[in-house]
């Protein structure tokens, strides 16, 4: 089973990479860009069949290694 | 409109980043992970409100900036 968690800085902390993407865009003459942020997404490919304990462990997982929870929030996606 | 790009490495090039994620949950004792690819998503807030244009806007963007089109393949999202 496959798992898909995406990791967003929450909204009202500052996201300087999303800024630059942001201010590149508008060299690289984009305009019209009134926003931008950048989080990261992981794609696992697990073992485990059964989709709710599968989704039960990538969420232990997010909150152990892969999202720092005080500032991001992730979201859970099975595929 | 918003926009969602998720650009991931494409697959055989090495993800050194994710294989060191596949490591850390192996120590942590997550069993069961066989892979782990990481990549990056971006939200864009666009100016523009046709679909077909904001599309193809985005695109643009990713070939001329977001993505390395050698290695890293993209997908765009309206939301």
């Amino acid at each position: 089973m496959k798992a898909r968690v995406t990791v967003m800085l929450k909204n009202g902390v500052l996201d300087p990479q999303g800024e630059a993407v942001r201010h590149a865009l508008g060299s690289l003459g984009f305009a019209g860009v009134n926003g931008v942020r950048q989080g990261k997404v992981i794609e696992l490919d697990l073992a485990e069949t059964d989709a709710a304990k599968a989704e039960a462990e990538v969420r232990a997982m997010c909150d152990k290694l892969l999202a720092n929870t005080v500032i991001e929030s992730y979201r859970v996606e099975l595929i």
